[in-house]
């Protein structure tokens, strides 16, 4: 059998997680025991959460230590097998990290049918990323019908889909992305009403414009200047949800706060945080919810799979902060 | 009779409320029509909020025009009456701003007894003051009986009754507060569990020391630096409540955020915000109750008196941005 190549967390980045940061390893592949299987990765998700997750202290979840493997959402195909529930051939989500090959005990891990969805589907719209976008939107946001909903990284996979939900419930849904063609797709292929382009500058007022009742809910996954200029516009009772803030994770500077985070007091609006894990005993009915959406076209997956295998994780990961990819990023393994 | 002196609000501060600001004015003191009565104005409330009315834009409540009396929440005598409500002698709180001598129709004026408690606390702690502690800390703070509570400008007319609600409410209660004085009052006097001076610095180890279980609820009065020290010690769930910002009223630079606001998303927290007109409905049980509670002596009320006459407001406005005060600042007129 040939090596197991993984990318491993050498050093905690300052800023942007360069090259240097990271080990690449090979060792032998893992032999399963009894009750586990062996799984060769298809496709590694990539994610904004990643750079919290290499920064030290006290989070939603520990960070990934120096020398570890470093996490990573996953497809897979099980290619030996001593669990009944994951036979050979079966694909598999699973945790398993930024590896070519993984043993896993199932624990934590779901049977995927690729006859339903593209694989890297499971990865996006169709799994940890819908699941956050849907209970960030539902549960925190409460949007209602006829809501206006404004979402940030529009073109993003989570915003992509947040969007694309927040339409279904009802609501005018308002972009914001970087650039035209970003803006493009999420109009004409995802069916935003409007999408604004941040880079185009005055966003004030291309809120005013496109949401000229206010905004309902924001579901922000970006923070700084585009999230001070969303705040002033809250509506009466509004809620922001927070599900990231991608523009800060590698800021020199550290974290920038919101200026305008009074807004809040003025519209008797709310800010709100949430993890997705922790809704873990609902990802079946989401997960069900969102195939049928999927199924009947009314949730599209904007998937850019990038080639390259486990070596090209460390670039394809910059390729996220610098706003590169449309819809889910996912490395093809 | 004599005449009516005023303060009116002349332009529009930068920063600090200076001298400058205000016009001082007499008029002939005016004439209760059918219907109406003329009041005396006693006290005069000085609330960190009225910086807020100060600026031109969009808020929960119109600015103070160029030229108006500044607007000020007052206890005062009626001394002429055409309305059988408000018969001569009565004590009265109502709105009718930075002057000696108003008319009223009644409208939002409520009668007090000068019996039951002193005049000014019917501007503090069973006033105005009182009802943004209630509905802050119990509608959006929603405490539970073990929580740790947090409250910033704990020596300050707002902090100061917040804290003992929330020690009534059966909860552990921290104050932030500036300087080893005021701190003194807020554990001796008011009853709190600890107080910690942010001008002695180390308020992140102060926190860990006195809200070892973390943070439930904070309620932030100040913003700044102060709310960029609590943000990282709040407990999974937790609720922080704004009601001001008073460190960030006056800034130079504009408003600063909370740079530790992915705090909220970690710990699955929110940050609201209020207006306590909203539960203009609700004044009266609320009231009810804390006097209730001030008869007991379970509420105490901290009142500070200045005297002076409506032409010292604009020197004891300054107090209170610099933090001069302790517990309810208000002018004698």
């Amino acid at each position: 059998m040939t090596d197991n190549t993984q990318v491993r967390l050498a050093q905690r980045p300052k800023g942007l997680p360069t090259d240097d940061v990271w080990d690449v390893t090979t060792e032998p592949v893992p032999e399963p025991g009894e009750g586990e299987f062996l799984l060769r990765t298809e496709y590694v998700s990539l994610d904004p959460a990643m750079r919290g997750w290499m920064n030290e202290g006290r989070s939603y979840i520990p960070p990934v230590g120096l020398g570890e493997v470093m996490r990573a959402g996953v497809v897979g195909e099980v290619v030996t097998s001593r669990n009944e529930r994951f036979p050979v051939g079966a694909h598999v989500v699973a945790m398993t990290g930024v590896q070519e090959y993984a043993v896993s005990d199932g624990k934590g891990v779901q049977v995927v049918d690729p006859d339903r969805a593209p694989l890297p589907t499971y990865l996006g719209a169709l799994g940890m990323t819908g699941l956050t976008a849907y209970f960030g939107l539902l549960d925190v946001g409460e949007p209602k019908e006829g809501d206006t909903v404004v979402v940030s990284g529009a073109a993003g996979a989570t915003g992509s889909v947040v969007g694309q939900i927040a339409k279904i419930k009802g609501c005018r849904v308002v972009g914001i992305a970087g650039g035209e063609e970003k803006c493009r797709t999420v109009v004409e292929e995802l069916g935003f009403d409007a999408c604004l382009d941040y880079k185009a500058g005055d966003l004030a007022a291309g809120l005013k414009r496109e949401a000229p009742d206010r905004v309902d809910v924001y579901f922000d996954n970006v923070g700084g200047d585009v999230l001070d200029a969303v705040l002033p516009r809250l509506a009466l009772g509004a809620r922001v949800v927070l599900c990231g803030a991608i523009s800060q994770y590698n800021a020199d500077g550290g974290m920038r706060g919101p200026a305008n985070y009074m807004s809040l007091l003025v519209n008797r609006a709310r800010m709100q945080g949430f993890v997705v894990f922790d809704y873990s005993s609902r990802y079946g009915e989401a997960l069900q919810e969102m195939a049928g959406w999927f199924a009947d076209g009314r949730l599209v997956s904007q998937d850019t799979v990038v080639e390259g295998g486990v070596r090209a994780f460390p670039s394809t990961l910059l390729k996220l902060f610098r706003g590169e990819n449309t819809g889910k990023l996912v490395l093809a393994v």
